[in-house]
């Protein structure tokens, strides 16, 4: 067994402790006698896995009660629909602010829906090198919500802040920063995040919503993204992502056993520094994003020459650091580094950059 | 280690063999340096198992090239609403046959969004005992398509006939006898399933659709639950549930393994056999459901007595053959043999209903 440094941006590496444990357990769990891909969702060993991770979750990111935590299935794609679904009925309109693909999907979906939205601010001039500043006298005082994407993937940048949306709820997709760092839940209505980035296989989506926001939900939606009705069924109104949750759960287990969102924000700085540091010395490697707006889980950098771009990745590969390959729609190269890369990977990237640099001097 | 034989109605048994290929490629799959569950959706690596889990299904089912095959998210559940979301634009109207619980979700569904939905045949009234009878004339002729489900898990009941509905598409939910025996798939226009039964891990739906019904979407539908779109994108839109995608892949490998769909035919049909035989030839356990409309994969069975009813699933899980109890709406005892279980399975059940029946004498 040989394994890579995988810089994927998602689905992306899981820690060995927990793919060690979830090995170990594949074919019996316990003294079940079964494999937990094989339980029933209605049998307490089960019931006591998805209970077990609820109360993790809850634990790490300090979640309060008047919160409902959901596993669902269908990604942040499917909670680009849920979201309008479930709380434009409170005023009929809703903001969103476009810092990047997914921010920019999450507003068509519910324009191509039929929703009266708005976009009251975007990156987008400037290629999503930046977070758009926010300031609450830009927000519709009669907006139902204003959605957010807090972490972009593809460009590489964060909120260095949480605007100020006064009474109205904030929507924010979290899915490639989720359990990254610690952050204030009560600022927020809802959060929801895909797991393949931070934690778990692709196929479980979380959801973490006010309990007061669930009464706006449009009574014809599809039954399936009415979170009122997941949460009044504890996420088990039909068959969840049994397997994906339980890894989740035990992803959970190991950041506690770490010390919590707190070591890992620290471990996460402490990494994202190496790359940024380095990038911030020399001049062969362009970081585009701003510095305000930097991502400490994707890392974005080209050498401004495309066809050493190219190069950069395959070689890569061959030095066993994979998944390199930026975005097409920034080109050259994104470092994801999630909680689950170790420092080590990320210092080896550093060096290999340096030797890759040494061997390819721009014309 | 010790494996139980699980008789849970969903999730439920996985083929052994696939347990142990899926837990000794788990921390690393081939030379990739990586777990599945940790792989680029994007990677040529996961590309070849998705690409290779439709080969392998498109030979076991005989699937005309003209069906494209998807692996979504939601559930059965989710494909409720979906159905109507792309086909209901055909004629405005569709017929469903409601047989049992799930295919009574489905229309429920349909009306509460607010569809012109009509129940053109029900068992309700002999509590889903049988399969009701439908004919030609009984259908819409404007229906845009006729609904059912295959097999009802809760009641053991199976079409023994595949309704002639001419050139009306019939659509059927087929979550819990996919993959046990062939199928004429040209009768259907649409057939879907969950996988947690007879295929994967729960967090996966396939839909199988003839290319052209995918005209007829609402353009409005929230994207996730667009047929069309899906296809498009090869099931790729989003992150699909990679590593659930992947052990389906296995469990269709094994399938061929073994000879394909008619030698799985052949052995459900002994499994059943053996139970059914059981109890016609005995008077202390009734099956309740009418011989022409029993189910291979969930054999029900009642003593008559509550009491009695209650201590047989404790009894039986000491003894290793666990959730054996029968769904709450029909009471009693439901054995679920889907493809995973082995006839030995099947025979240990055999034995402890006959030593049960010894040891507890009705009044």
């Amino acid at each position: 067994m040989n394994r890579v440094y995988n810089f994927s941006a998602g689905p992306s590496m899981l820690p060995v402790p927990v793919l060690e444990r979830a090995a170990s357990e594949l074919m019996c769990y316990g003294d079940s006698g079964m494999s937990v891909m094989e339980m029933s969702h209605r049998s307490p060993v089960y019931e006591k896995i998805i209970a077990d991770a609820e109360a993790k979750l809850r634990e790490l990111m300090n979640i309060p009660d008047n919160y409902k935590v959901l596993f669902l299935q269908g990604g942040a794609s499917t909670q680009f629909a849920a979201v309008p679904l479930n709380l434009i009925g409170r005023t009929g309109k809703a903001d969103y602010i476009v810092s990047g693909q997914f921010s920019g999907k999450a507003y068509k979906e519910a324009q191509k829906m039929g929703y009266n939205v708005k976009c009251i601010a975007t990156s987008k001039d400037t290629n999503f090198d930046r977070i758009p500043v926010v300031t609450k006298d830009m927000i519709s005082p009669d907006a139902s919500y204003v959605h957010i994407c807090f972490n972009n993937t593809i460009y590489g940048t964060k909120y260095g802040y949480i605007p100020d949306t006064g009474d109205i709820p904030l929507v924010a997709d979290m899915s490639s920063c989720i359990i990254s760092e610690p952050v204030d839940v009560t600022k927020f209505g809802v959060i929801y995040a895909g797991a393949q980035k931070n934690m778990a296989p692709a196929g479980v989506t979380l959801v973490i919503v006010r309990e007061d926001l669930l009464e706006y939900g449009d009574p014809k939606m599809p039954s399936m993204l009415d979170w009122k009705l997941m949460a009044e069924n504890g996420s088990m109104y039909n068959t969840p992502p049994c397997y994906s949750i339980y890894v989740a759960g035990l992803v959970y287990e190991w950041i506690l056993s770490l010390g919590g969102l707190d070591t890992m924000k620290a471990m996460n700085e402490k990494k994202a520094a190496v790359l940024y540091d380095y990038l911030d010395s020399q001049d062969y490697y362009i970081a585009p994003v701003q510095k305000d707006s930097r991502s400490m889980m994707n890392v974005t950098f080209v050498t401004g020459v495309e066809e050493i771009d190219k190069k950069f990745p395959k070689e890569a590969t061959a030095a066993g650091l994979v998944n390199l390959k930026g975005h097409r729609s920034v080109g050259g190269m994104r470092a994801s580094i999630y909680n689950a890369m170790p420092l080590e990977g990320v210092e080896a990237l550093v060096e290999f950059m340096k030797k890759f640099a040494a061997e390819n001097p721009k014309a």
